[in-house]
């Protein structure tokens, strides 16, 4: 069966391929995007993607997928742990979300262990690097069955 | 290139299957232990699996399986929220870890919000059911590349 | 005496009506706004209405209605529970606000019992879905005498 | 529709009127009342009011309300913080009840900034000085309908 | 109705007797049990005992228990504050279940005021010295009726 | 040996049997009481019960038990998690005191799981509904011996 | 200039004297009370004294004593851990008050280290038994001059 | 040598001038900017200056200083408390940072004591007025060197 | 009887008269401990004093007043709220001491609600300005009898 | 005067030599007794050793040293941090116990700064790698004097 | 306008130079103190200088200092943790101080997050190592016009 | 190889000997230290030692022992649970250090179960009377090699 997936982005993620390419690779967002979605497609998947730095515009994003997708692969950057916002927002689409990361938060920063976000998804995946985001879809693939 | 795996279940886990059967499907655990065996060899991995409801044996198997195996997918179950011993137990071994769960735990009791293991893993896959086994061991194999 | 009071939503209110609605009813923040517009209007007050899931453009609206308006009754939303931000442009406005919900934020999960925004308002107004915006501006009438 | 409302008040409102009038002005409680009263009447409802220093009382009162009134609008006082058995006495009494202060607690002494009572009302009005209370009651009408 | 209850003990309960005999007594648990279990028979209950020092043990013992046996007495000793496995053990068992405990253990240290165990538990009683063990049996019987 | 027991009722319970029904069952508090006196004479114990919804007249009645009653069952309600003064008044009648729930109270609101009262009593019988009653008079009985 | 002063007790201090005589002496709350009328007479202060266990009623001795006395040595017993009642009394009494205690509350349990009530006195008396009294006395009419 | 200083403010800060004038003198941030540019260019800095209400314009305004500047000034206002975002974008640009405050945050609120950004700036100047900026931009010109 | 008492003063004291005379009056230390000492002297009492804004000093002269007074009379100031080598050294001197302090330490900032050193010692007294010392005297005589 | 002495090792240290050579040096854990047992008997001690990954056979081993031993050497690995049980265990056994650990325990995460087990225990000697079991030895023989 | 400044250095300030000096660079306290009056007397500052490891000497310093200087530059070392003498001591002066520290103490251990002293110091300067010294004395010069 | 080691001792361990002998034994600071020192000679080590109750001269002691001694011998007394001070010095020496106590306190009331300056110490041996400062030499001379 068909599905479309939107894959959503937070703050500081358009760096990734230029910040630290030694750490996160060089591949930037773009091509991370082109590779998920070409993975995507041989999965009969069409994925929409969207970034941005600023919370509401991720608030709307969310909003705007009702109706318009099957389920949400979300990698919410630093708002995952403050943003009430988005909390709201992710409850209100009642889509299946995944929360997903790409590095392992529980062995960072103390004030990086909580997710405001993560109740109220399916699941999270987080540690993996780029491939979290093909993971993640896995899994919320096998979740919509 | 061949890889061997150990697929680390804890405490009541072993009741999958005949508990809650509506939550959790009829599969028991040697139901879904034996399709995540032929998921691997597919995939030219040998898995090798365990489970305990009784810490001390958790920490002896890890310890065996230095030099044994290429990674572990490790379920500790309750054991996550307080077992020092068995995140010793991961951290000496020195092997990559994906600490996984079947439920989301960050959605539940405020006390299964905290992991004394994940801090040693590599990452992190929780709340996709039975699915998160084979979602965590892609993960894994993902993380050895 | 004529008044001119700024009626300022909060992250996801754009919503109402759309989500749930056997639970805050059918009407949208539109209806909502237009039936306080006319019922405003009654008692001589004119109402200016803004909406944004962007906390800056709310902070934003706040700076523009000083010597615009004579009072606000402001729903934060999400952004209740740490935007220190609005909380100071609240405070910089001088003007006397009233924070307002729909839903009774005391009896749901704990991070919503705190407000970053109420210390620096006139007083609060929970619990009642959509008539908590009459009953609120009822309550910055009475205030401004 | 005809109804009656009972109007709690808890301890230290007696003083009402008397005690920094330059602050709550110089109506006494029975003024307000009064005056409430007169504003009920008008909307066809019946306002009994109780007020008692002692905490057992205010339980007693609540317990006899059952079965006699449509609703409560209560302004516990002090007891805010810390009464349990009015928190339990309100629960039992299965009436909407309305919480309401003259200041708003918010802005005061970190102690004041919790409810017992408020997790089991319908909404909570704080902050309007003696108007708190007609629209307390207000909001209790259109929560009744 | 004829019943079967299993009487579970968890760590240093075996050394009831040769342990500050002047405190608990001079019987051992062996003793304590042979008592109980003329009482039960008294009542046409058929009493099952098992201790174990080792928490993956008792774990087991409670997954036997299911189908087995109509409801649990429990004595965790210390794993009362720390367990989530029995905690989880017990919820899987679905068993009417009576946590129950020699001494009074909330006058005792402040580690010992917290139960890990009691909320998936229909009850408790401590304090009462060896009679705990008969009163908590009686708890029992009168909960299942 | 004949004995005299004081059963202490704090707030709210005299609404037994009116209130909630369905889960309480429909025995009023005067129902409950006469039972457990008629119990109690078969075992030569005299039951004096008192119950009021004001802490200062329980204080007041334990301060009358002394010298008159050999012991206290004591359910004290709400006031269990806050009344210093039942606390400092159970412990200046140096009477053996049982303290018992109807409800499992470790399995309710995180507030009603601290206790002031329990750690000046000898032991906790919680959450059997109104056997508690019985059974705490039981234990009562046994450590009285 | 002749003074009169309220000497207010709380909870349990009406036991002084037949409790624990060997710590306390065996001086009854009426005996100190003469003793320090005695001793005020001579200093030309007249003593009003009042004892409750019921909160609300100390809080309506406090409101009667405006314009009735000029200051108050209050003994709120175990009400100074959590009566906000009794803050909020003294508060609006705007009388000088002196707290004062038998025991030394800061060497004794945790949760009897806080005052409610101290922050709205002018100072504090505490740990010198029966002699607390005269000694509060004297702080109160030092402060008065 | 030459530089470029990127200077950063966050919300609020566009009020200054306008806003308590009394307090923080008639000067606008205009005027500030204007001063402080003049008092670079006289020790051969460049001084870009950016203001925002919207905390993901001051994210994608740090992303764009990579390589165009040799260091920041930055006063995130509101933000400094709880935004992560900026934190996070501070320290992908891997820019000398120097955090900034009018006023001295330590003698404010509670909440105003941490700062998510300073553990990721080289120092910070708070308490001047004014005058901070200029501070901060010769404590920034000091650490380049 | 004859007695000797140790007057004790910790950092900051020494500027009594000279600091904030509106407040605390222009009496300087040496006029109150003149006053003080004149007024002990009429009581058969001995008075040394000692000031030092050096913790350690503080300890020397408490080692040093083992033997040789009745009793301590003490304002740690400042150091009530950290100084265990103070605590401890009172401990150790086996002296009654009564702390005592100018202001109402518990009606200021909240780091001053706590003391490491009331405690070990028989009471305090506190809120009395100036006229604390010659009540904290009364209150030590009156315990030493 | 002859002794025997228990050493007991928990979790984890059974790796002891193959672990991190270069940090706790090669030998093993056995190589590491055999030394403490040849020291042992120039001192007229005889050792027994046991080390165990599973807390309930620890528990077990402590109740059998009761009357065989004259202390014990322990060093309780990731049990420190939680288990009650082991704390009760060595409780239990009346006998002196010296905690010690190979690394400084309170140099390392903030969960290894809290011990269960040494509140029991006579004394602690931690950080000092294998030779805190010979210093541990020394100090526990020195209190058995 | 002439100033006078007084320089104040807290415990192990006095190490500069000879500790870390890769880190600190290899100047002296003496060779800073002495580069920074040049730079003082440049802008007809008279600076003066104290270092001590004593708290209390830092207190009489701060005494001495009224009267004397224009402003206070104040690094308090690490007593900026927990000294309240120090943070009386500069209230009483009533003289305009700067704190400063040479790391920046926000992004080092947590108990170094908080400062006794700068609630009461006009401002802080942190992190820029030596330069502190001179940008702090800039910051005050700034505050004094 | 010949070693000088540094026995410092903080606040109030001058009185040992004198200060509850029946605890403590008879033997003075001075006797202890003339025992060590000849232990210490028979082992090839110099000792040199130190007491203070002044925080200030044990810093400075501290900073003078840098280049004199191999290694320290610390007992803080009370200041180990607050100097920062001290631990910054022990820190700045970069000399291994042992902390020891006579005392176990971890069995001690609350807030001495922390230690500031154990985190920069080599190892901690607690609780073995006058024989630790033998115990603690013997580990710092086995970390010397």
């Amino acid at each position: 069966m068909s599905r479309t997936i939107l894959l959503l982005n937070g703050p500081n993620l358009n760096l990734l391929g230029s910040r630290e390419p030694e750490v996160y690779g060089s591949d930037t967002l773009a091509d991370i995007v082109a590779g998920l979605r070409e993975y995507a497609t041989g999965m009969d998947v069409r994925l929409i993607d969207f970034q941005s730095n600023i919370e509401g515009e991720l608030v709307d994003r969310l909003h705007e997928a009702r109706g318009e997708v099957d389920g949400v692969v979300f990698n919410p950057g630093a708002f995952t742990h403050y943003s009430v916002a988005l909390r709201d927002a992710v409850s209100a689409t009642e889509l299946p979300c995944v929360e997903t990361h790409l590095s392992n938060t529980l062995a960072r920063e103390e004030f990086r262990h909580t997710s405001m976000i993560a109740p109220v998804c399916i699941g999270i995946v987080a540690g993996f690097g780029p491939a979290s985001y093909r993971i993640a879809l896995d899994a919320l693939l096998a979740h919509l069955g």
